[in-house]
């Protein structure tokens, strides 16, 4: 069991329909939720200013916000599916993935939640994995569940298959792309069902009804490393999903293993890099037990939310917005440079680019790195 | 072509004779001929001293000492052959070959010795090499030889063979465990002849006449090592002999570079442990090049050798080598450990040791260590 530093918390019934409003409301995703009920105070509070927040930003017409109808309604059905919506710090919430950058605001939940609550590990891999892959795969997951941890994968083809089916008996995580009544691919729905009956679970960021496109796919493998202490690549061509994975795996400040090939295999190719960029080399379940084993010691401190004072106060004037919008263009920019450049505050510059989110108007990237559409 | 610093040397017949004289003589290797010539001023004077050691040294009888005749007569065989012997500094000597700590005095050159003074990378792998195994050797060989590199390898079955075979238009060098007369594995005869045909070399340690032993290819693996910038192990079981050849890269502070495979294959299990304990992940000839790149820019400066002032002036007391031979025993020690609990100098302590070489008692380890036999 993962040591929290931090109490649970746990939203009220009101709080998690407001939260799910702002979430599902269009111009919304994690990075820009965070940021408005920093803004705001509350997710109530941001929910009655969108508006005014996207014309400010240049909207023509004002991004649909999400009815007190429509997320009740999300609600019932999540609850008939037995998927709940929870937040980060509250039990069932996976608690290291309520450490990253752009965490989920409310994570759909279905299974059992105590194991989100243990040490996981991700491993993931070629869809047309080879058979020493897919073997290899079950060792590590079979060694891995073993050892007590979790193991958290994206019920894809392949490698993932393989991971999940030889670590139900311990426990794992389906991560999905998707809804949670969109399985993909739908003929591992009878997996899913063997994960949930063994006393494992699946998480999903998505509304119900949401099919997953192939952006979603890149969009949740950053739960399969955000979830986890490290992922485990165990096959991967060049340019493939699994590097996706690798690196957010990087970028969140997880431990990224790969396991590698023969440099005559393509399969091995991009694993093969892994471990030339840094990642560990990886041929036993000892290999990552080791490596692990130091940060699984170390408490996890989880941040608050909902602090209700709003970070107001540094209201942009006219001339800093033109300035700022002047300094943006295709190209990412760090949010450091502009607050340099613009010759304003930080809050004045986070501010102005809350109103372009909103208004539709900005990409933002990894890194603290952001461009105007 | 390497950048020497020092100016080329040229023994003199005599000197040659000499030379192969104390090597060639019982109890004399390559790091006790270093001390004798040190200690005695050159390999004449030490030649004179070998018996007066030897007695000092506890021995009973003294070893043989290899007379002017037998030395005249290897020397006159070795030219029938095409067997030129070199010392370190002398042209066609590889020039980093000189630099290990246990360089052989004479070396045993046959075909062209141009090559032998070009950059060199070594490639060594399994006997019973898989065939992809067998495929990437071959084609890190063609590559390196054509980016102007020369391979070395021992001439064995399978990689060696391979890398051997497709580096042979571009110069490539077999390291003998035995005598130039004695090759081994007999059948290699032809391949042997291909490679000097083709402007390549073999290089030997050993007399004519002597047939490899066991511990000859631990032996000769150093040298695969030591002409080398770098050594490419391209497929190697556990505690087999590639991984030796890569001990002793590491000693010499060579680069160690290891083809990676799959954890389930086992001639891939020692090249991954190298690669987790730090060994270069290879997949082509450019990770090689760009290893070595900044090595070959350095130039390389060779140490100078007869000296012809002898060390002496610290003869030990009788009382000092009871002492030091008192602290020694099988398990083996530092000399630096043995100068200090022995409260003498070191110059005393080296002509204990060297003393008790030349009675055969010491068995010198690598790093500096010895123990009594």
């Amino acid at each position: 069991m993962d040591r929290l530093v931090s109490a649970p918390i746990r939203l009220s019934d009101a709080q998690r329909i407001d939260w799910l409003r702002l979430i599902r409301s269009e111009n919304v995703g994690p990075r820009t939720f965070r940021s408005l009920v920093n803004h705001c105070g509350s997710a109530r509070a941001a929910l009655e200013r969108l508006p005014e927040l996207a014309r400010r930003g240049g909207a023509s017409r004002s991004g649909k916000v999400c009815s007190l109808d429509e997320a009740e309604r999300e609600i019932e059905a999540s609850g008939r599916l037995g998927v709940t919506l929870l937040a980060p710090n509250e039990h069932g919430y996976p608690p290291r993935l309520a450490l990253i950058d752009d965490p989920p605001p409310l994570l759909g939940v279905r299974g059992e939640h105590e194991v989100e609550m243990r040490p996981m590990i991700g491993i993931v891999g070629s869809r047309n994995a080879s058979g020493v892959g897919l073997k290899f795969a079950q060792t590590i997951a079979r060694d891995l569940a073993d050892a007590g941890f979790v193991i958290a994968s994206g019920l894809a083809r392949g490698i993932d298959q393989a991971a999940h089916r030889a670590s139900l008996s311990g426990g794992t995580v389906a991560v999905l792309a998707g809804g949670h009544d969109r399985i993909y691919p739908p003929e591992h729905e009878s997996l899913l069902a063997s994960i949930i009956d063994a006393g494992g679970s699946a998480i999903s960021e998505m509304p119900l009804g949401h099919s997953p496109r192939a952006r979603d796919f890149p969009r949740r493998n950053r739960l399969i490393s955000g979830t986890a202490l490290g992922i485990v690549i165990v096959e991967a061509a060049h340019r493939s999903g699994s590097l996706i994975t690798a690196r957010f795996a990087n970028e969140q400040g997880r431990e990224v293993f790969a396991v590698p090939g023969s440099p005559l295999d393509p399969r091995a190719a991009g694993t093969n890099d892994l471990i030339k960029q840094g990642a560990t080399l990886t041929t036993s379940a000892a290999d990552i037990i080791n490596a692990v084993a130091p940060i699984m010691d170390r408490p996890i401190e989880l941040p608050m939310e909902e602090d209700d004072a709003p970070h107001e106060g540094h209201e942009p004037q006219e001339t800093d917005r033109a300035r700022i919008v002047g300094l943006l263009g295709p190209s990412p920019i760090g949010i450091d440079d502009l607050v340099r450049l613009s010759d304003t505050s930080a809050a004045v510059v986070r501010t102005v680019l809350l109103e372009l989110d909103m208004a539709g108007r900005l990409e933002r990237h990894g890194g603290g790195m952001v461009s105007l559409n």
